[in-house]
């Protein structure tokens, strides 16, 4: 049975746009963006890996007369920096994009991220839309609006908040992601049920079989699910000012693992799954969190696994944890579960606190 | 005597900030942005040659113990890129920059819009305040929150729209503005007064000894209307979707004219003032304005001159001019004065008569 499209509505203070999930969405993207009648020129921003594997597809939805210009990121996060972004910049100007155009991020994470800085900056702004391909970007990276690149001191040091005009997650593309990658996605949909949705997270600890094996309804279901989540939650809180930070569960250690193994060792789900059991330990030893429900939720991480180990040190993750950006005035905010489906931000985690929990993650990781 | 401080509403559908117009005004900096009681960090941008003039003075508005950070960004157009946004970022998170940190730039135009860039994507936006230290500056660039920086292929590609938290316009720091460069910022306030202010037009018709003598009341007036009359635009038409474009008054041809001579001749504000003669030589010869009323605009602009010659031709500026930004979906967008203090944007100008019209600003350049 071919699931339906879905559209989610993300309302900010500042954006209004759907989140199309389903199967076959991209013939779907000129007539749901009323480019069919439009003059308006069209520039797409892929990875040479997806459009060898659906460029043709995506292409296939475009009147042969109204072809959109295709522009390149190669693959890998040394890519997402300020200088790809000023020469995919010069593409655009040297192909005629004027504020008019209209740019697509057809791609995994790093994609969306500099196709939605390019647009947000480009002539000071154009319009984009987001057609993540890999999961991971479908149920996180590419609703909210947060777009940007790394410099050399560290991820995401730039970047704009821009909204796409439409976010399409079509299933259909996941056939083509490697396991590892889809595991990884898998990775934060558990974060979203354990942080607000515990009917999400209910399904996901029942049916790891069909979602692992990538059956069509459970995947749909678990990617509306996560979508519904962020877009309640970027709509309630746009900036990151108070609700949102909760999304930041697992990522204080998380973003401190991947610094510390230098972004090489793991996949960001994967780096955010070990940090998630990480703060478990701090939930539980604080009281936060009960001991049953801190087994349920690492047992749930657990069974999309494996978790691929990594080499560092406590001392490192720490170091590397200070110089989240996440902290402000000084103030380390933590994110913790209160149980299934609920989670806190507390500003008092102690260095001690942290040092345990990294200890502990460190060594697990290196079974 | 000493004229007081004024404050000039800037109200938009995004922000609403003071701009402080008066002598002596780098003191009121921190009380004005409640610096004193927080423990916020504050960083400048400054360009090397301002900051030996007058940074003693800002800094002297600090109390030891929260003394800013200085940056420094180089002087000339070519710095105004992304390499130079890119570095500076570095230096802000090496610094230990957050999002609560504040940002202010301490120079020109080019210091503006690149230190209002940088503020527009670090870490996805900071505050920062503009502190315009020429005339320019002053009256255009600092207001109405449009930052960016360079291409190779063109100026102004890449940037956001990223209003300061306040404007401080001290007219005491003109004291070391080059003559140059005062009449280049004078010529944006004849623009200002023939686009929309009458009496400020009449003012600098009267006033030129005066304003280019650099009394302060006469300044301060100058500065006060012109300001007042972009903050009031800004505020109809902040994302330049309508009114805003009658700003460009004088800039089709005029960025032409840069562009073609290089950026090297002409300062920005004297390519305005060819660009603005150009247009009324098309708004006379279409009728849309009479050439009394042309005569009388002509010499206030050029009671601030001289006008610096320059060497083209027609063919490139032609060239260049359909390469400005500012057309959108092929058309021609183009302002033209309907009075004195009154002007209109038409979309019909043919190629014609902008042939005309450069054949006529090239051949009064060589003289």
């Amino acid at each position: 049975m071919k699931p339906s499209i879905r559209s989610i509505p993300v309302k900010t203070a500042s954006a209004d746009y759907p989140v199309y999930v389903g199967h076959g969405l991209f013939a779907e993207i000129p007539r749901r963006l009323g480019l069919a009648k439009s003059p308006r020129r069209v520039f797409v921003l892929s990875s040479p890996e997806i459009w060898s594997l659906w460029g043709e597809r995506l292409l296939a939805a475009f009147p042969d007369t109204a072809a959109p210009t295709v522009l390149f990121l190669p693959a890998g996060e040394r890519y997402k920096r300020m200088a790809q972004v000023e020469r995919l910049a010069a593409e655009l100007a040297k192909a005629g994009a004027d504020r008019s155009s209209l740019l697509i991020a057809f791609g995994g994470g790093i994609v969306g991220d500099v196709g939605g800085f390019l647009a947000a900056i480009y002539m000071r702004g154009i319009e984009y839309v987001q057609v993540p391909t890999t999961l991971l970007a479908q149920v996180d990276s590419s609703v909210g609006g947060k777009t940007g690149a790394n410099l050399a001191v560290g991820k995401n040091l730039i970047g704009s908040f821009h909204h796409p005009r439409a976010v399409f997650a079509d299933i259909e593309v996941l056939q083509t992601l490697p396991d590892r990658e889809l595991r990884a996605g898998l990775f934060e949909s558990v974060k979203a049920g354990v942080i607000r949705d515990a009917a999400l997270f209910r399904f996901m600890e029942k049916n790891a079989d069909s979602i692992l094996g990538r059956e069509p309804a459970a995947l749909q279901r678990v990617i509306e699910a996560s979508i519904r989540m962020k877009a309640e939650v970027v709509g309630i809180d746009e900036r990151e000012s108070g609700l949102r930070m909760i999304l930041n569960f697992g990522h204080t250690l998380g973003h401190a693992i991947e610094a510390a193994t230098h972004y090489r060792s793991l996949l960001h789900g994967e780096a955010i799954a070990w940090g998630m059991l990480a703060a478990l330990q701090i939930a539980v030893s604080r009281g936060t969190l009960g001991p049953d429900q801190a087994e349920r939720i690492a047992a749930a991480i657990e069974s999309y696994g494996p978790l691929p180990p990594f080499r560092s040190t406590a001392d490192r993750l720490l170091d590397a944890a200070g110089r989240d950006k996440k902290n402000r005035a000084g103030k380390r905010r933590f994110v913790l579960p209160k149980g299934i489906g609920d989670a806190v931000v507390v500003e008092d985690v102690t260095v001690a606190e942290m040092e345990t929990a990294a200890q502990w993650v460190v060594r697990q990781a290196r079974r």
